[in-house]
């Protein structure tokens, strides 16, 4: 076995990958080191690419079958990666701290998520709609992600919906419950959904199959 | 980083655990040691203890308001333990094999998972009512189950569900949700629901909040 800190800190990651820890602020102090060699020592993308292997399984040799078949995104930590971000900020050891975050994301820098990024394009090559969902405002950050994302690569999405200011101070449940429930009204079936939070893949009109991107650095309810 | 099959193992355990890898039928060959290693070698029980702790918390300091706050927990894996039967049929390298699982069920010789019956114990001493729900037949089973959960401990629970003739065949979500859709409509509020398999909190009224315990040795769709 691991070091004590390395076991509890292999639960505790545990515990939020499989939605057990909520409501979370800051990654506890004792497992900052152990979420750092996480996130850069190689495990966590092949975390992603397991991920990425179990989407490929689920789809197997299918696609869309008319315009109505789609599939959701989710942006931060899913499509593009906040991680240069959080380097600065002890790998989620410290507080959100929304007025750096923002200053961040105005300067188009995310890079993308290179396995996430594998899923979209064959996503894309099978015909489905790709529908990239975000809690971003759209009235400071819209610029700013539309550039981030067609600069990593994004590009040719069916819509990005970022949130309006009809929905400022909502949840990110029923936001994106919201959002959902309005694409499956306008006829599209949900064929899958992937988000790096749960608060992304549960609610209403989840879609046929749900896939949790790990992200041991924070928690959005 | 650890050796690439421990790392992919890794990879593979969180994936079944975060519900991204489903209808696997056994564990990846290259993946049995490190299942072992898992069980046997203490993480497993750190992660037990990770996902006990998460329900004290959720709990604080609350009791049951009246004799309607529930909560339900499976059996398998997540009050009695199946340990040793599968390391009889290498923690799950091996495919399901229905008589020999049955033989050992009917030996009635399961032991306590010790951090479960911790929570089982709390749940029960600030008056919730305790359900255990389980897909075990009653016609087959349910003398050795009854016998095996009390001698280890788990005694004086509001009431052992288990899956009557009405329901063979069901798959355990219908199954589950049927059961609890009719806890609920008798007026009780499911504040809890503890299960080793997603297919335990998936589904209908799956209660206030869902825990899951690790298993990777196994998947019930």
């Amino acid at each position: 076995m691991a070091s004590p800190d390395a076991c509890f800190c292999l639960s505790w990651r545990m515990a939020v990958e499989a939605n057990n820890a909520q409501g979370w602020r800051t990654v506890p102090p004792q497992c900052v080191g152990h979420v750092e060699r996480y996130m850069l020592g190689g495990q966590y993308g092949s975390d992603v690419a397991a991920v990425a292997d179990q989407i490929a399984i689920y789809l197997g040799g299918s696609a869309a079958a008319d315009g109505k078949d789609a599939w959701i995104l989710d942006v931060d930590d899913t499509c593009l990666s906040n991680l240069p971000y959080y380097k600065e900020k002890h790998f989620g050891g410290e507080p959100y701290d929304s007025r750096a975050y923002v200053s961040w994301v105005l300067r188009g820098a995310c890079p993308a998520i290179p396995q996430v990024l594998g899923v979209y394009r064959k996503l894309m090559e099978r015909g489905f709609q790709v529908f990239l969902v975000t809690g971003r405002s759209e009235d400071v950050l819209g610029a700013s992600t539309v550039e981030n994302l067609a600069a990593q690569g994004f590009d040719g999405h069916h819509r990005l919906i970022m949130r309006s200011a009809a929905y400022r101070g909502y949840g990110a449940v029923p936001y994106k419950s919201t959002i959902r429930r309005q694409l499956v009204a306008e006829g599209y079936r949900i064929r899958g959904n992937v988000g790096d939070q749960w608060s992304d893949l549960l609610g209403e009109c989840v879609g046929d199959r749900t896939f949790k991107i790990p992200n041991p650095m924070y928690f959005i309810p």
